[in-house]
């Protein structure tokens, strides 16, 4: 029997980065996890051992932290973008690379009636992603964002759904809609602001999400997959998954008592889980 | 602009499931996590917010449990199977349904000198898994395991990789090689021994970990993909994800003591992460 | 031989309970875990399985929902306190009633220009603490917070340490200090403004954090515990554990480059733990 | 003001140490995670940042791979013994020493018709404890399982509890009883065969429950504390932590369909915690 080798990827997952800039009485914190893999002609690595073409995971590592300290490491997707470029050029066979970076973000303590410039603190689990994903022909640039946890109390419902024999949710027009967004977005150029990109894709998510009239989940993603796409040129598709985190109304008849939307129980499993990917009319698919 | 809904899907994941099946003084005991989602026609939920088509994932829910009572949950790829083949009958207008279980294991609690007959002991944290995509003309079933954490002594190295001046890493005979395998693999038919195969293929996995010749973590993968392809026909492709555990030779010399490959540093993060898929001829793609 | 129960409790860990405030035209969220433990005569229930006396833990959750029905949930040491004095009445034979509540914070979404009343963001993993240990003769009430992340980059040395043979740390005037501080402060009475107490404890700890000059993590430690102890008369007692999240400077000599404390690898495990109560003079023991 | 420094520890948590000891054609593997903490006169570090008198944390890290090369890690109750006593001799000031290990389980994979020489799976997150508290006058020592998951699917019942208006929770016969058990036991001697001693401790704890006819969780765990103690007379008290991992019923009725104890819903949150120690005579306090 033959037995082939039909696709490899490979690499170092989980390079913890802490890179301070130490300015004049002032310093920034930039804090990443960076994932690298390389796919290409690493057949033989495979079928016989040959090791020859292995770029090894542990020199990807060092090579994270060396160009770290070689150049800037903000925006995340412009060093993504170093990394990638330079794996292909130190790794001839590799065909694609793939970076992946999470920033985890650090606000300034408050401290003598200002931004301390020097401390800091952790300032939630909401990650900033940066992907680039090249060949020695192209090359494809994310950015997003992960666990970026928003509820809100107004504005949601969930009626005139299918029901069955096997259906018992009740339709409501007033519910807690709370979820965790992971949203993506490709850039059709690779010379944008990035910074400013994010920031303002980021805050198109957020506010259409508080102001949007829910119908559904599915409703409201669509609603914040445009409004990246209308705020942004640069950006020409845009990919959300968002679950949804139930929050059920307590039942306080038992003990004589009404509760009008306001006792719940948040829950964390099972969830639902909405995904969907949405693009300007040129790149439909 | 126009903005379009290239892609969608949803579902409920995490739908915790325990059946017990109550045998004449034997309990058996099947624990699950099940996972659905649907892709079809719901752009109209996304773009306008007409739920009328949606199938809420509160009835996926119920559907599971409902499907629990009226047959067997085991084996996982068959429950699988019921479940897919019920959401297209009750969605109409969804084209592929995807349902994914992982099994968690638990043994039988050894006590009055035999294994007791209705207590048991959670097995660890690896998983079976088997997954089902089913559209109305064709039908996909996989199986797998994930969190299969294992380790090996000897017959393990790496050496000869390439080398440039941000390699540091030295070339090594004997190593330890840490793993978690997570390896699905896809049938090429839908009437098989499911338990009979998982068993044989889980075995050819393990066993192949355990006497293999590593010259390299891909070099393993690939004779671990191999043996499970070999020993099972009904097996067409085999995916195999093996994260790096790096163990760390601990250097003692500072406090003159040598550290003939026996004490180690166990490590979480950075890993390597090795994935490729192994087919058979016919199924090269 | 006699066997006898030495001490006991038991209780509901971790009832997830989120309460809106519908005010017009904006809301609160209130997002609460709360554990409830009661300890007293309940040994017949161990030694001769007579139920007779125990209060059940899934009766303790809906006491939970229903108080929160009832009255407010904020500040959480006063809800701590209705809970605790609730469970002494109810189940005359409890001798002590443990409630203690991590209050998890969200911020409002910024949108059209300003705080959207209905719209939240998760603000992160730092939690507040409020715990009530209530008998029938006496209360104590303590505040905290955990999970309050933060890191400076000067004014952070740890040098002139004992040396023996196993010693190969350096010494180093100039080091990244990361901690994920965990405080509780014990108050002194019980009719205290209790938001305006924890936000002024929890503004001491993070100042002085951030402005320490620290010559080691126990020396900031005191300091810290000493500036809530200077600020709050209503405190008596801060208790402060602080593991010591190493950043590890990277030897990036192999290369050719310098490191002038600028990047770091940020490691989870091992980590130094640092664990310390500080007292006011009348109180020491 | 003044403010004084009323307790405190510090040491080294989750130190990560892999031992293979290497036999004839046959290793063994020891994989422990091990915590360090001092306590002792180590007040002016905190008072005025005088590091003088600190042993590094770092330098407790050296110690315990040291100390792993220089003999044996199994028991880990020796192991642990070894390290306390080698902190007293390097720390003069220091008046206790706390050493805590937890034992992580490795099984040897079955391959070639038997158990492999040189691998390994990794056999559950069930956790063997060691743990020892010196000082210079007197040592305890204690040993322990935690993680251990445990399910009863018959003789377990909860009837007859108290009831008010408060209470919703129905009486049972016949209900799932499921835990992840974390008990430790305390020696009165420290000359044991600590490898005999664990396993027949822990065969008693999960004997007790498989076959404990249980009127409540209170009710089973003195069971088990009550069989340790008898079951081994160098162990005079045992403290038992049972979270009770409610598993409920399915209210299959909606869809016409009955449910007698067969589908159940595993949840996570919020559980019952039960916890008590249960001691000989002679050692009542």
């Amino acid at each position: 029997m033959s037995v082939f080798l039909a696709q490899n990827s490979y690499g170092k997952s989980r390079v913890r980065l802490v890179k301070v800039e130490r300015g004049e009485g002032r310093h920034d914190v930039f804090d990443l996890t960076v994932d690298v893999a390389l796919e290409g002609d690493f057949e033989t690595a495979h079928t016989e051992g040959d090791n020859s073409l292995l770029y090894a995971t542990d020199t990807m590592k060092n090579s994270v932290y060396a160009l770290a300290r070689q150049g800037p490491v903000d925006p995340p997707e412009a060093f993504a973008l170093r990394l990638a470029r330079h794996f292909l050029e130190r790794v001839p066979h590799a065909g694609r690379v793939h970076v992946s970076i999470a920033q985890h973000p650090w606000d300034r303590i408050q401290a003598d009636g200002g931004a301390h410039p020097t401390a800091f603190r952790r300032a939630g689990e909401e990650r900033r992603l940066a992907r680039v994903s090249a060949t020695r022909e192209a090359v494809g640039v994310e950015a997003g964002v992960e666990e970026m946890t928003v509820l809100k109390t107004a504005q949601s419902g969930f009626e005139g759904f299918m029901r069955d024999d096997l259906t018992t949710l009740r339709e409501t027009a007033d519910r807690l809609f709370a979820t965790a967004v992971r949203a993506t977005w490709r850039f059709n150029r690779d010379d944008v602001d990035w910074n400013a990109s994010w920031t303002a894709s980021r805050q198109a998510l957020l506010a259409t999400f508080a102001t949007h009239d829910s119908l559904s989940v599915q409703h409201t993603l669509f609603a914040m997959g445009q409004a990246v796409l209308e705020a942004r040129a640069e950006v020409d598709e845009v990919s959300l998954s968002l679950p949804n985190k139930h929050h059920l109304l307590v039942d306080l008849a038992p003990f004589g008592l009404d509760n009008p939307n306001e006792v719940f129980i948040s829950t964390t499993e099972p969830f639902g889980l909405i995904e969907a990917t949405v693009v300007r009319e040129a790149d439909l698919y």
